[in-house]
């Protein structure tokens, strides 16, 4: 292990930590809320002390660092920074016990959206905006935007290469130009520009600090409401810019970059694309269908039903209506859409598009080779044949993906909860969505939970964002003999 | 295709149907109920002159056969018996409607236990001991029964392999000796030995008939009760023998053999064999722990819990009491070991345990790759390298397995049962166990479901007893078009 490079990258992580703090202690003073003020201003010290530190011991940092080191930089970085980030919430008694606060970021940073928050009207507006700031920062990654701001040291290249393919989303994070800072930049401004056109749409509707906890919300397929029921009591206006704006974010932002180059044929033949938006289609007949006569007008059912599927399918979790009451048939198709999640290369959570893409394709093949032992079939995405190792690489994702999720069903029933309870809150959680069903219903909170579980569910929250295997990294003994 | 071979295996399973349908007759006849003797009777002429017919037809058969015709032979063969094994039920009116009739007997052939009569002491003899013997000649699998028996004619050697292979149960089907015909008769006579030890066993303390039905159901893993109660009413004794049999025709049944050759070294290690035991195990233990406080002695906890485990794992579906209104932990071990399943090459079904062990050790592999991506690792069970054809098999299977209880969830779910009633209603009718949770917990019963989730859950049972591939072949084009 390259401790010093690890040093020196914690260090910026935390000195960035100290700086995204800074609106909401200046939000907590202008609203003279002393104890959540202090609670911002101790850990922003802290932070930027730590930090600058950390920046200086490991100042003579050599620039060698491989796969592995990435993947186990990754997961620490991504705890330091809830660990650091619950700080306030519990010195400021927003949130009292630590553990729920840990939770709280930990549901924030990951893009989840879970809350143990039973009222998060009475919460202090500087926390509010933090629990929102946090998703924005978590959606595109904390690695890529210090990565993306900073220069690192010499041997960048290689470096960011791996941060970067250990904190995207997807199967195959990609170079959209030849430079890797170049491509963290390019994302980042894609993102910024997403939220600053939703928080556009938004204001014409809404309170500003409303807008921008939203906008970041959104962006960020986290879904944190600032009211008690979450989306519910904004206009029909607000709820579908939010509505599309979540389904925007949930696209791979690498199609956004191609329509600035023009190329609105690559972008309309993307498998993927398709594949998402078909399942967004199908989802919202269906289910507009099945809700019809719950609502008092066709364009209300459509609404709900396209929001909710938007919501969840992208993993950001806000709710317009309280989905846990809706028919059964409604209710199995929002648990598969949990699983499928949005598209690779988005802010969203979940399996992915992408996997589900090859998965799908990979058992038409096998079905071929079934009939047909001799034959060689390549699977194909976007006309271009799939590495085999992507294809078992997939495969393996979904085993460790299964094993997860079960392991994690088993430790958290052990709280006496109801069975679809138990499975919908392990699945919320792991594919980064935030409510379930039932007693995590989208009305309901994670509080009941007992700290065993809810430690197990922030692990699920972390392995769900960083797919895996940077928090499995952190396990392995392996991973610390290295040195 | 060739017809004229698969209309020569058709007229051999009507024959074999026929013949096993007399001592219901004869039953029927000694218990003067009329209308169920005719059912029988009926039935029984009209397999035999059909089966006949299709083997005088069908006499000059030529011998080429290929391994796909081999899967949709499998396919039509099952779904064959079963179209005329309901008949009895529906003319004798125990099943007034003929898709529940129909359903009922999927569920015997398939070893899956999962009923649709609310009352099941109300049944003649004659369709009890017909329901009961259809576990056992599904358990090992009907055309294993008429290849062991039956010359099929020249080239049988690799049409009998196809065969089995299609029918016998988990990814590694062999020979245990150079001919194929030996091999299905010695599992065959292994399997007759283990019913009449659990006959003998059980008639100390249940009457014949009882003990009759009860041995079939429990060497097939099937699980249909000849009690509104299931197991409950009997005595402690029969519970044990019941559960220690159950979990005895879970093991692969080419450890027996291996046992006859005297090779025990070889049996405990078996990888397989360890992890099935080892899972029951640690599964006793906690649920015992679990449930200790509902059950009056330690000895009834685990006793329950030794049979609920063993009638789960093995995919049996008896129950000596409701664990539905068990614990959450312990309701969640139970979905999970729904999941599971029994030992391959076993009479129960599931996803096999050495599929477990496969995807388990591929996922550990995985997490070497990606700390060591150029270290090229084999897969090694009992210390034999794996064919990673077998490997990659197993995944596809897996992407099969999930894929086809996901539809199956959201079709049966337009019924509006709750949602663990649906996902457990489809994992256990998949996974050939009978009882699920809630509305089709172990004193309830698949009654309420409307008609079109039955034939869904009858297509499961066929697709988890056959293990997919049969029953897919039959939807295929494909599999049509080669004349």
């Amino acid at each position: 292990m390259n401790y010093k490079m690890m040093g020196r990258l914690f260090g910026l992580i935390l000195c960035a930590e100290s700086i995204f703090m800074l609106p909401s202690l200046i939000l907590a003073l202008v609203d003279a809320k002393g104890r959540v003020a202090l609670g911002f201003g101790i850990t922003v010290l802290l932070c930027a002390a730590i930090g600058g530190a950390l920046l200086f011991g490991c100042r003579k940092a050599k620039n060698d660092f491989y796969a592995k080191e990435g993947l186990v930089c990754v997961g620490l970085s991504w705890i330091l920074l809830c660990l650091f980030g619950a700080l306030p919430l519990f010195i400021g008694d927003d949130i009292p016990s630590y553990v729920d606060a840990l939770f709280e970021m930990v549901s924030g940073f990951t893009t989840t959206g879970a809350s143990v928050c039973t009222d998060v009207e009475s919460l202090s507006r500087a926390t509010l905006y933090w629990r929102s700031f946090s998703h924005w920062i978590g959606g595109m990654g904390v690695l890529v935007f210090v990565m993306a701001l900073v220069p690192i040291g010499g041997k960048q290249e290689g470096f960011t290469m791996h941060l970067l393919r250990a904190e995207s989303a997807g199967p195959n994070a990609q170079k959209l130009v030849p430079h890797m800072r170049r491509t963290a930049l390019i994302l980042y401004l894609v993102y910024v520009v997403m939220t600053v056109l939703c928080f556009i749409f938004l204001v014409f509707d809404m309170p500003i600090f409303d807008a921008v906890c939203t906008a970041f919300g959104t962006a960020g397929t986290g879904g944190f409401g600032i009211r008690n029921d979450s989306m519910a009591s904004y206009s029909p206006y607000v709820q579908t810019v939010t509505g599309v704006f979540m389904v925007l974010c949930g696209v791979n932002f690498s199609c956004y970059y191609l329509l600035l180059l023009r190329n609105v044929l690559g972008v309309l033949r993307d498998e993927e694309l398709r594949l998402y938006f078909g399942i967004i289609g199908g989802a919202v007949v269906l289910i507009t269908m099945d809700v019809r006569a719950m609502y008092e007008t066709f364009g209300e059912a459509l609404r709900h039903a396209f929001f909710q599927v938007g919501s969840v399918i992208t993993t950001t979790g806000f709710a317009t209506t309280d989905f846990d009451l809706w028919p059964s048939f409604s209710k199995a198709i929002l648990v598969l859409l949990m699983v499928v999640g949005a598209c690779a290369g988005s802010t969203g959570g979940g399996f992915k598009c992408a996997r589900v893409l090859l998965l799908v394709k990979s058992f038409l093949r096998n079905i071929g080779r079934v009939q047909n032992p001799q034959k060689v079939a390549v699977i194909r995405v976007n006309k271009k044949p799939v590495d085999e190792k992507l294809v078992a690489g997939t495969m393996a994702y979904l085993g460790a993906y299964v094993l997860i999720i079960v392991i994690s069903f088993l430790l958290v029933s052990l709280d006496g909860m109801s069975v679809t309870t138990n499975a919908t809150a392990v699945l919320a959680c792991f594919n980064n969505i935030g409510p379930g069903l039932e007693a995590v219903g989208p009305t309901r909170n994670f509080f009941a939970y007992s700290d065993f579980s809810k430690i197990v569910l922030m692990i699920d929250m972390l392995a769900g964002r960083l797919e895996i295997f940077p928090i499995l990294a952190l396990f392995s003994r392996k991973e610390w003999k290295i040195g």
